[in-house]
């Protein structure tokens, strides 16, 4: 059985490939069910500000359950959570670009992408996720 | 006369209860008059954002001397209170599910739910608060 | 088989008792695999201070694998890990008091207390990991 | 020219190596010259204390120039930088494990590694560093 190391390095090597292919350097990472980080890479020339925001989409993605896309609107002003990713220490983002890793129905992890718009990160996150599952043979 | 713990821990399986009720795994959290916890429980599988946002909601509520869903439409874009989330080091949550306690008309507390809709945080802290009246015999 | 959250109260109650016995009021918090909080309590005038210590010693005998204790001489001046306390965002605590929860040969988990002496601290933990291992029959 | 991140990735690889023939898992960090993590990756059941050492210490050994291990005697009580531990956010990490990256007599990163004995850790390092030398044709 493939190591969660081993898992993770596959799935960011799905993203840095769709990366590559729109020609957007990124920050990707991968948590595990704890929240804690088990890989992350910068690809060259990629925002600095993504360092951060890959790791905590992912986190986000794992700790809330959900795409963190679904928390732009839940988040809106007038919108129930708003005021949502100024909490637990501002490691919540709610825009597109971190997605829950699933296996038997159960949120195991997270992976998060940063670096182009929100719908390119969202396309990484999409890449490294399906290579999650091809991973568990879901 | 009950300890403070043992009346946080009675208003915690209070909101334990219905959050089994409702099928959704809570964390609730406790704090005293100083704003400091007393306790924290967070039931399997509940969000792991949760266990910030329950200690938070309940400290705000405490700290703010209302409850957290009344800062909602306080804080919105416009309102008097805006940006009031980002204050004191973030740790303001301003979505429901946080209640002050109050005893004597004096606010000696807060409880804290997450993990669920909002509304649903809030019927659960709504049971931990009519507890605590019981306890007093307010 | 009794939830996670269930075992670490019963860990908390066998902490509680010896804490009664011997007089002092404890903090004293579980986390699991992850290093998250599962359930904390403060007893009434338990030390403010120790609401951290409790929970970061827990964090750490489950992040360093060892019990805090055996960290004092190993971060002394001239020691190999001299200034680990400042890492991790100073969640390091390098005195007794906090034990590392393992089954089958893995660390799943951590128990800390604080409140008293050093050593009070470490006796109270030493019954919570006592209870965990009667939990789960080892 | 390899990419910055591809470089990272060979010298995280080359320190893996050795922390497998050692048996230790270990966490792997890289910065670049502006202290800013390149690659990052933690082994299955590497401590989960070190993903926090092991970026530090390769920011760390670039911020200050020198290999971490050289502050442990600096940083003494009664040396000349007693204290240096708790500047800069408390990033500053001073036992072994972390080297600087030196180019053309310019320090351009730095390699961290966390997760054994300070000796396995400096081990991994070195190999990591070695493995730029040879990247970069020094």
């Amino acid at each position: 059985m493939a190591s969660k190391l081993d898992n993770a390095l596959e799935m960011i090597a799905a993203a840095k490939k769709v990366a590559e292919e729109i020609g957007t350097p990124m920050v990707i990472s991968v948590v595990d069910e704890g929240g804690n980080m088990v890989a992350s890479q910068r690809m060259d020339d990629a925002l600095l500000v993504s360092v951060d925001i890959a790791l905590n989409k992912a986190y986000t993605a794992l700790a809330v359950k959900v795409p963190t896309e679904a928390l732009a609107t839940a988040c809106a002003p007038g919108a129930e959570l708003y005021g949502l990713n100024t909490t637990d220490n501002c490691r919540v983002v709610i825009f597109g670009g971190g997605i829950p890793l699933v296996q038997d129905g159960k949120v195991v992890g997270g992976v998060g992408v940063s670096g182009g718009s929100v719908a390119q990160d969202v396309q990484c996150a999409e890449a490294a996720a399906k290579k999650f599952e091809e991973l568990i043979g879901a």
